[in-house]
């Protein structure tokens, strides 16, 4: 029905993550039409040039077309925290919240066995070659709570020397704004075990 | 936040209809992914090729990359029969339906003066010019029923020679499977305007 050029693309498109069949149709059929073929071509160029230029920052595995990214060379930033996460969709996200100024590190992905994915491919040895090597304070661990995700945060937090850096994991329990009762029992279990003392005048923790 | 390229990307997914701006990030980071990154490129020359060599059949404006696509060259298709659709989409769903085997011819749009969209930016007088010079019995209408649908409809079937050519319009009225409780009150009005007669012995209409 779709001339092969045509049906290659649609077929390009439905590869991606999250577009079906249908949306990879519409999506063609829209970047072929005159008015979506800029779009076409800037996209194309777009994804040329970033998948040429753009790799791991040498330190922080943040995505940069620069040997080392902003992050790690802002002056401005603490460099004494680092805080460990999964992707860098999880620095995104931190950043929007604009409570955290210590650097990144990435692992892209998390420990899975099964699937052939140990330290080595995670970035592992060399985040704990940058603790033994740097001055880093604290690393703040903040992998998913997820069972993959504890197996890595356990894992990394198991091969640290905690004389010389501390370590943290970032809290879990009941999400702000969020109703107990619509809350699953493993999350509000957690946030039982883990609860934390109200002292005399500190409302911090409320 | 982003590098300078990883941004470029993201907007230049986040230009195409219906990926918003955290879809955009989302696919940027699965791209520059070691296992996206295969996808990325085989995205990126799929539209190059599709943008440089697809374009319009000469005979009936589908999308393909030869002068004149599979279905009017087809032998085996009913060549006295035209339905005239607004987009290629819809050939799409006219052919899932394995119930039309004539020709199209699509106008990649309605008639919208506002937007400066006349008949010769839909390529109605080129249809007209078909309909002259070769012997088609029936001509389809299949726009859509919206306003706009509605009224490139009525041009059309207002500049056509009826002595020559038989015009028809694919019927619209209550959705096989719907229900009559859920439908809109112009649906039903239309509905009942345009009811059949069920003759003696016929139950094809019902």
């Amino acid at each position: 029905m779709f001339s092969p050029l045509t049906k290659q693309l649609i077929e390009a498109l439905h590869c991606l993550p999250g577009i079906g069949p249908k949306s990879a149709q519409r999506l063609t059929f829209q970047l072929l039409a005159k008015a979506g073929r800029p779009k076409g071509l800037a996209l194309a160029q777009a994804l040329q040039e970033a998948l040429a230029q753009v790799d791991y920052c040498q330190r922080c595995r943040i995505y940069t077309e620069q040997p080392v990214c902003n992050h790690c060379r802002n002056p401005k930033r603490n460099h004494a925290i680092l805080c460990v996460v999964e992707s860098p969709a999880d620095v995104v996200a931190i950043e929007e919240t604009a409570s955290y100024s210590g650097l990144y590190y990435v692992l892209h992905g998390h420990l899975s066995p099964l699937d052939g994915i140990g330290p080595q491919q995670i970035g592992i040895p060399d985040l704990l070659k940058r603790l033994q090597n740097e001055s880093i304070e604290e690393l703040v661990i903040a992998t998913n709570p997820t069972m993959e995700g504890k197996a890595t945060a356990y894992y990394i937090s198991n091969h640290i020397d905690t004389h010389k850096t501390k370590c943290s994991r970032i809290a879990h329990g009941v999400p702000l704004g969020g109703e107990l009762e619509y809350l699953d029992a493993g999350t509000l279990a957690h946030a039982f075990r883990l609860r934390t003392e109200i002292k005399a005048g500190e409302t911090s923790v409320i």
